[in-house]
């Protein structure tokens, strides 16, 4: 591995040193994940197709385009980024998904699933206008291929039929167990039902020929046999006018060449059917794919996951709790999630309520829509998602739920930075994005017990209410047994103050109570105010905070256009007040870097001393 | 028709009685939608299907999804709403889409596309799990199918399979032709490709089965055959796990009610393919369906569209001729339509140039990202798509465009109030979901002379560039030859004066001349400013403004959150100017009703009159 400074050194290397180039690949691959965390059981299971397609095509000239981008280590390692490795996902380092400015190699951005086959697309069809020859392949795996811009862009490249690859790497899995109609249609094993009702329809067809004897059954018995064979998953994908591949295996890397070589002579859309091991190679991983798809440091010798700094309980978790306790006494509560059931803490709702939980697939556009319906015959859905997933069904929200005002709960995990995965994953847009939609209730809880009345609170108003919390650990404040309602739009008065107000917003709340008692000891005295809601906003506090002290500060884990200082804005411009001074913290109006939660706080200013010192930059 | 008042009127009348019934609904549709406008062509389409629909199931018990719901003119002639069909899309009076507020029969609220498996997919779970016995029906056309929402939602309900009826309304058109490969797939002549395929592959089989002679082959020959009838659009809904009926000719209600009494017996997921011609039973209309899809007043008599009052051109149509000026010049530019090639003007730029242009279908996700992947190939792709369907595409202009910083334009037609279509199709949200986007230029013209020199400075832009603008006529201004660029952030002052300054967004800089020019008349001397950029804001300007006049009017066609007027706050709170007065124009935190746009902007205070007189309010 040590001489590959980029793919055209592979093309010297024999069969056997390919073998221990994957062997290579796969060890600094566990390694960099021991340390740095990342998505290693989709990485591993790639390692030979990655060395087969930079192999067998011209990168850069050739475009690889990665479905997601969480399996693109390895290819990240042939392509000049050896050295770079080691800073995986750190701030400053290179990014876990490909990105253009970091390589010619990679062909586009991503992060979000489902967008391979309709970037590629445009690049083929780029590729032609140009009247170029180069290949362009997309790399996509099954559950990818649930959400429905996959099958948009699937439905246009069949229908264009153009010289364009799609790799279907088949993992039998998304993120956690895969769902879908489509998926048992994909998978070796369940297709029989459908196989036998076709064998039937056969069968029948057979039967009623009479008058043939004997031999002619004899024939039809084998037919019927063959027909097994003709009912593959090419089937579907022919239908939508695509070559078919496969299936083949997708860690032999002989083969792979071989039908990349055969596929590269085609000229129309193919699609290659590649089975694979997610987590190949590393025991760990492939006994507990969906643990390790994206994990956290862990001991590469036992595989256990290294525990966080904090021992508090996560957000997620105690949001799972609370799920489970709420839906105890309220049998109208279902919970939804898109391929997330761990991610979102919803595991054990699930295994306790399974005919009331439903994992929709990477699919969050159907995911509120299918909520919407649910809450219109009188159910309280939840759907548990991460902020930056839930911008595909921006419109869902507006046009299924808001529009009608349908109780549907939005539990908004990953809100404000994500840390390692960086500004594909960052939330920090949910407050700007749902606060302009009419009847959107949006709360935000300043710890993990706030957390669970609120998720209370959403599921008992009767209208579409979200509440937006953060990745990782609470504070490991106590968290009280009985769930109980929040007043809507009533905000809380955590410390008065006269010298100005500090109107605080989720996770930044406990850092500005932290930042008024620093700069109480300088004199200045600050009111902090735990909003609770950024819509419906408290506006009687505001203003008599404003009155008072005729100074506000607004503090959020969002961007600052449109975001809840803004609606602090809005409100005073509508009472008229003009001589109220207002200052805003939140992120600027670029995108965030990748990096631990804490930097990028503090590189923002939103921690206690960036807080303070901005407040008292501002008093001074 | 006069004798019924819902749907159980249906159950006693005669076969020959719900034919003479047909004809009559057809008359009123068409005479209604002759003075109203509408959607005609896919309301007369379904008219035999309603009938049979609510023959055969018990309507509110059992639910009815319309997908898109552009099409249910007769199921609201039906259920109760004959009298008040007449003040059908007008102010006040019904909506043209199904709305849960309006009758019981409604059971889902739409007007964007590719919804309903998804939310009748809710109401089934409900339905199972409170135990009640009802059925749940989608009524989805073949166009809609190709929005990867409707394939989610196929996906999870063939997964489920539960008892759901889809009933597939297959009409081979979307809005205007259709596209995709699944389109191919269901049409009725086309599949002669993929028929053959397997037909080699089976011929091949049975030819290598030597030794049987010649009375096989005969037998084979047979078998082969049969096997035509097995590859139709069934096999792909089987596929996904649904039991598949059809295809049926969907203007025999005979037929109709005789299928869906053998379905109402099924208790799985079942697909229905029903065969219709848009426009059925109008002339005009069959012969144009694409004209009378959604119409104007038209003349019933001769179907010629009556002209609207002004005879100035569209922005729609001006966008369209620039597109076809800019591309002379430019071969990097190409053009995408999500399944609007005519409602966008884009179909004289597919005349000239049909290998620069695509349409994707109603698929706007996939239009963004397609273009993203064309634009990072060195080409300037421009989307033209509605306001309010470019909400569908919210994640991916974040993720695939602006995150990459790519050259990718979106024409934002129907921005603002768009008439008689109402809330779900109004474009006020697009100021306020484009603008928090980091790397996003978002402009809007003030005539439509300025929109063509828009559109030159997008394409010319190196990064993502939106221009919006609204339905319907310009001002009828001269049209410049040649399109030249306009400094990007750069305002234009229109008026010069210091009793305050009128920053104006797009259609409402005219009115605010004329409200200023008014004032005049009283004494009071205004600013008024065609903005032109929302983002990035003419800083100068509104701060020399601000310093001039202390007091600052913001108008836009937009919702007041988030939008153009915020931003002007979030500059001055930015600048630590806490002294200038402001006073936001633009519509409230709700839900926009339909009436014709002049209406709606007077009574949202939007045009001249009421701009003066909010104005003349806040100076007084």
């Amino acid at each position: 591995m040590n001489t590959i400074d980029g793919p055209e050194a592979l093309k010297k290397l024999s069969l056997k040193e390919l073998t221990i180039l994957a062997g290579e690949l796969r060890e600094t691959i566990i390694a960099t994940c021991a340390t740095n965390g990342g998505h290693l059981a989709p990485s591993l299971g790639v390692v030979e197709l990655t060395i087969a397609l930079h192999r067998v095509f011209n990168s850069p000239k050739d475009k690889i385009v990665w479905d997601v981008g969480h399996q693109a280590y390895a290819h990240k390692l042939l392509t000049g980024r050896r050295e770079a490795f080691k800073t995986l996902r750190t701030l400053g380092g290179i990014s876990g998904f490909p990105k253009r400015a970091e390589s010619p190699h990679d062909a586009f951005d991503v992060g979000h699933s489902s967008t391979s086959i309709s970037a590629a697309l445009g690049m083929a069809l780029a590729r032609d206008l140009k009247q170029e020859h180069n290949k362009v392949l997309a790399v996509i795996g099954d559950g990818s291929m649930t959400g429905g811009l996959a099958y948009e862009g699937l439905n246009h490249a069949g229908h264009l039929n153009k010289d364009l690859v799609v790799i279907l790497n088949d993992n039998e899995m998304s993120i956690s167990e895969n769902v879908g109609a489509l998926s048992s249609f994909l998978s070796r094993t369940i297709t029989n039902e459908f196989v036998h009702k076709i064998k039937k329809d056969v069968e029948g067809f057979l039967e009623n020929l009479d008058g043939l004897g004997r031999g002619v059954l004899q024939v039809a018995k084998r037919a019927e046999e063959s027909l097994k064979g003709l009912f593959t998953p090419g089937m579907l994908f022919e239908a939508f006018g695509f070559e078919y591949v496969g299936p083949i295996d997708g860690h032999n890397v002989e083969l792979l060449m071989e039908t990349l070589e055969n596929v590269k002579r085609f000229d129309d859309a193919v699609l290659i059917h590649v089975l694979t091991k997610k987590g190949k190679g590393y025991a760990p991983a492939e006994a507990n794919p969906s643990l390790f798809h994206g994990v956290g440091p862990f001991d590469v010798a036992t595989g256990k996951v290294l525990k966080g700094k904090g021992g508090a309980a996560s957000y997620t978790y105690i949001f799972g709790e609370a799920m489970k306790k709420i839906a105890e006494d309220n049998d109208k509560v279902v919970a939804i999630t898109a391929a997330m059931p761990d991610g979102t803490g919803l595991s054990g709702f699930a295994a306790k309520y399974p005919e009331r939980f439903f994992d929709v697939g990477i699919a969050e556009q159907h995911g509120v829509t299918f909520a919407a319906g649910l809450a219109s015959q009188g159910f309280k859905p939840v759907f548990a998602v991460y902020s930056s997933f839930l911008q595909r069904a921006y419109d869902q929200v507006f046009h299924d739920v808001c529009l009608q005002n349908l109780p549907v709960v939005f539990a908004i995990d990953r809100a404000g930075v994500v840390g390692s995965d960086g500004p594909t994953h960052h939330g920090v847009f949910d407050l700007s994005y749902l606060r302009h939609l009419p009847a959107m209730t949006l709360m935000a809880p300043k710890d993990e017990n706030e957390l669970q009345h609120m998720l209370q609170t959403a599921i008992n108003h009767d209208g579409p209410a979200a509440v937006r919390y953060p990745r990782g650990n609470g504070y490991g404040v106590a968290i009280d047994q009985i769930c109980k309602d929040i007043p809507i739009g009533k905000a809380e008065l955590l410390r008065d103050g006269i010298d100005g107000a500090v109107l605080a917003v989720g996770t930044m709340v406990y850092p500005a109570l932290e930042a008024a008692e620093a700069l109480a000891g300088e004199g200045l005295n600050l009111a902090v105010i735990n909003m609770r809601f950024i819509k419906p906003l408290d506006k009687e506090m505001i203003l008599s905070m404003a009155e008072k002290t005729g100074r506000l500060f607004t503090i959020e884990e969002n961007v600052l256009q449109g975001g809840f200082g803004t609606a602090v804005l809005e409100l005073l411009e509508g009472e008229g007040l003009d001589n109220v001074a207002v200052t805003r913290f939140g992120f600027p109006d670029c995108f965030i870097e990748q990096g631990e939660q804490p930097e990028l706080r503090a590189r923002y200013g939103l921690d206690a001393s960036g807080i303070a010192a901005r407040i008292r930059a501002a008093l001074h």
